[in-house]
């Protein structure tokens, strides 16, 4: 597994993101790492993140296969071409299939597989683990950020 | 529009949603109505809510979109047979696609339309609104919530 988090060769003013900015103190941080062809983040539940006394609300999966698929969209583009600056690239659509009840006792492991690698569009599909079992699938179409979405 | 909201008609031990659960303190609190055929929620973000700075993460619409789609699964549900007790539904499977960045200093409004109502299965179709444009759009598969998951 690499060291560095990809989310955290994000500049600042892209750092902020609930689901996976260093700079936004009350989100989640999460940290997306290679792991040879696939990208692995994980994750611990915080108790407020129920659903169902003991299980995960969905949104907090749904976030988690989202920012961990754009952030190795990120890394993707950038392990395709290392000569240019990290781009960031933002969720164009998200599909979640929940398999089973996700424990909210348990450290996750979220799982990226890139599927489609193109200059502007990258598709990550994912998985949610506890346990080593999968309690939900999903992909993540990510495009190139359009340069209208930064404020300067 | 109806004067209760879906979620406030869910047993206690099932409101601890952190989308969407009354008993939850620090989560989103969605609230959903009837407003005619369709179903209406309204949410403004927090400040910590962001994706890039000024709009907001895709977590959050999925979260919206995810509880407001159980939730009119389960009011769905309940004027097909109003003498039943309530039922308490879960996602199966969650599509967003996001159209437009969605600003974050703005109220959302999230609408959704039945689109298949059967006994152990309600399909949701729904979008998120930002000043009258639709900023995303989505798909809830709500399925009956399993008894397995009751801890009682």
């Amino acid at each position: 597994m690499s060291e560095d988090a990809f989310q955290d060769s994000y500049p600042d003013e892209l750092s902020h993101c609930y689901g996976c900015g260093r700079l936004n103190r009350d989100g989640l941080q999460l940290k997306s790492y290679w792991d040879g062809e696939e990208t692995v983040a994980r994750f611990r539940p915080r108790p407020n993140h129920t659903a169902i006394p003991g299980y995960v609300y969905g949104g907090l999966l749904a976030s988690l296969i989202d920012c961990h698929g754009t952030g190795s969209a990120s890394a993707a583009a950038g392990r395709a071409k290392p000569e240019e600056a990290p781009i960031r690239f933002v969720t164009a659509s998200l599909h979640v299939d929940y398999l089973r009840p996700t424990p909210i006792d348990a450290e996750l492991e979220v799982r990226g597989r890139i599927k489609e690698l193109k200059a502007k569009k990258v598709v990550v599909s994912a998985t949610v683990s506890a346990g080593g079992e999968v309690c939900a699938r999903g992909e993540v179409v990510a495009v190139r950020m359009p340069s209208s979405m930064l404020s300067d």
